[in-house]
């Protein structure tokens, strides 16, 4: 079996890589461990920069999300009683962010990939890499019963952070940055009218709490909760009194509460590979990286990783720039530090970290300077709706 | 011995406060444990904020700043080998900053107050504040080794942290706030030439280092040091090697070097009491909150205290109005956090803290978003010439 570029992942990265790759005339295989249904049933992200709807668009996997997405204009940072709304459309010169779930992506990625005729192969066992660093990469993996072997020219390591590709990588080729933090979210997913239209992140002396939603009808709930949380220990009931005693008054009067259609418990973590090209395999999204979700920048950040490879591919094949190989690590990294940067910002700021006393008065004091000044809310509002994909040159 | 507002310290604040006041028809006596030649020996700050410098001014202490005073119009923050200049005046509107020595300062306030006959007691033994909760504050003290009772309306504590007003409050009506940091700032003033004629603030993988003046011939410079280190363990030519591999290589090439004058140590603190008001004593600057000198901010705030407390006690005598006495404390604070939190964050920014990969890679994240973005650009610089002063109302 062969092809151009072998795709690790069919997760959305895999798959808008995939597609943009196809409308190029660039021939990619997918190769995923699981079944497209599992992947189907990950809840994850709801917030889409521009840029990744832009790409979306161009992947022309966009017409249902720009049929039933939501079109965000802003977002409200909730602390000390107070409400303060970041405009991101007039802070930004017009720039917004959709709020359309990735199992929506997910799926109409699938559906064009199916409709173009594109090779993806689910469920493929023993999924391993080889000679990456040589001219003949290969991918091998169990299929049916049989061991399959696809030769390439590069290997896209699209497969998360558990995933074979960054592992296939000798350990003295790589370095990572990490930091955990000591709390998580508490999420659950609800058939229930949102409690407002957009999204309200709440500081509060409890903990943090997030306020967000798929459609009209299905609620994204969030309360920061202890790691040693089960969710077992956690009722329906005991989730909506703790998020109504952190939201601001007027929200948590207005809180449509109802069963829990979702419940989890994930940790927060920010990491870092580098770099991001070891030999012909490049490595895309939480496969190098991962944020926490303070800030929705994960999946957007894995569509910039797409981004730039779609570019270093396209010009790799259409006019044999082999240079621009050699420069994707860069190119990804600095935006990703930038992404990385604010959503560990976002946690710092919203979480309850202890019980030190100066921290949390620095923490009103952050919320209170920058929601109150022009510029402040600029640097929210631009890093919120994505700061711009770097050049690829 | 009786006066409307009796003064604790004989430091900036309080001169300043006094000159103010006189100027208005106030009086007051400003009492202090040191002699006048002992406060201006302290070396401290020497960047003023636009807002000081107009309070010097009326005042009527500015006469000399403005001759020999330099106005500043950005500084520079060096990191990862590039050196990204903040354009103050650009990015504010025109707001610049004073270079001017707070030894200057002092003795300009202190020459005007001699000018002006207002009775200033310096070497003032054994000050103690009594009855602050009632109408009839006192301030006793030993002068000449003759006990003198100083009657007022109202007591202003400008004597510092480590001044006699905070202490005499009751415990349980303070609440304190603090942040020690894990290591302190050597500094050298020398008669040499300054490197750059702006101030330039440097990110290192050796620690922090700064670069400062007081004027065309007389350098301040600062490196981060361990707190263990004494300053025996710094001959000037170890400073100056130390402080050359942490500058960007074209000030590390300009830079001149010569004997110390002077060379000290200094540990860098967070600190905030609150309230600032109990009863008819008021604390400001010092006494009330520190801030770690990166950023400027000591002196500044000090300053913005005293404008406060100024207007204040003019609107006290002059219309009577009592009620803004109550506000005072909630009209400094406001400010206080977001100077506190400027200062904790350039600390935090610019500073080398242990070995945290992850840690060290955010701070050259927050320098390379901050530095390109025209919005972070500015919440830098607006911090750095000074937030707005409160309105008193």
């Amino acid at each position: 079996m062969k092809t151009q570029v072998a795709i690790i992942g069919a997760g959305p990265s895999g798959l808008l890589l995939g597609q943009l790759l196809h409308h190029q005339g660039i021939d990619t295989v997918i190769v995923e461990a699981k079944s497209a249904d599992y992947v189907l049933g990950r809840i994850r992200a709801g917030v889409l920069e521009q840029g990744m709807v832009n790409l979306l668009r161009e992947a022309k996997a966009g017409a249902r999300m720009d049929r039933e997405g939501h079109v965000h204009e802003g977002f409200s940072l909730a602390f000390a009683g107070r409400r303060e709304r970041i405009d991101l459309k007039q802070l930004t010169g017009g720039k917004t962010v959709m709020v359309y779930g990735q199992t929506e992506v997910t799926r109409d990625l699938m559906q064009q990939r199916a409709e173009c005729g594109a090779t993806t192969i689910y469920e493929a066992a023993d999924v391993a890499l080889h000679d990456i660093y040589s001219d003949k990469p290969r991918v091998s993996f169990v299929k049916d019963g049989e061991k399959v072997e696809l030769e390439c020219d590069y290997i896209a390591g699209c497969d998360g952070f558990h995933g074979v590709s960054r592992k296939s990588v000798p350990a003295d080729a790589i370095r990572t940055f990490e930091r955990v933090y000591p709390f998580g979210w508490l999420g659950i997913l609800s058939h229930t009218p949102p409690v407002d239209h957009e999204l309200i992140y709440a500081n509060h002396e409890r903990g943090f709490a997030l306020c967000s939603m798929r459609s009209d009808t299905l609620s994204r709930y969030y309360v920061q909760c202890s790691l040693d949380d089960r969710v077992e220990d956690w009722s329906d009931d005991r989730f909506w009194e703790e998020l109504k005693r952190r939201l601001p008054e007027d929200a948590a009067a207005r809180l449509v509460t109802g069963p829990s259609i979702e419940k989890s418990i994930a940790p927060l973590r920010s990491f870092v590979a580098e770099p991001m090209k070891f030999g012909n395999l490049f490595l895309v999204g939480d496969a190098a990286h991962i944020v926490p979700p303070t800030g929705a920048k994960g999946l957007n950040l894995a569509a910039s990783d797409v981004a730039t490879l779609y570019q270093v591919m396209r010009r790799r094949y259409q006019d044999g720039r082999r240079d621009l190989l050699e420069k994707y690590s860069d190119i990804c990294l600095r935006r990703i530090w930038k992404a990385e940067r604010f959503s560990w910002w976002m946690t710092s700021l919203l979480h309850k970290f202890g019980d030190d006393a100066f921290a949390q008065r620095i923490q009103l004091a952050e919320l209170d300077y920058y929601t109150g000044s022009p510029a402040g809310r600029t640097t929210i509002a631009e890093n919120y709706v994505g700061l711009p994909y770097e050049p690829v040159e």
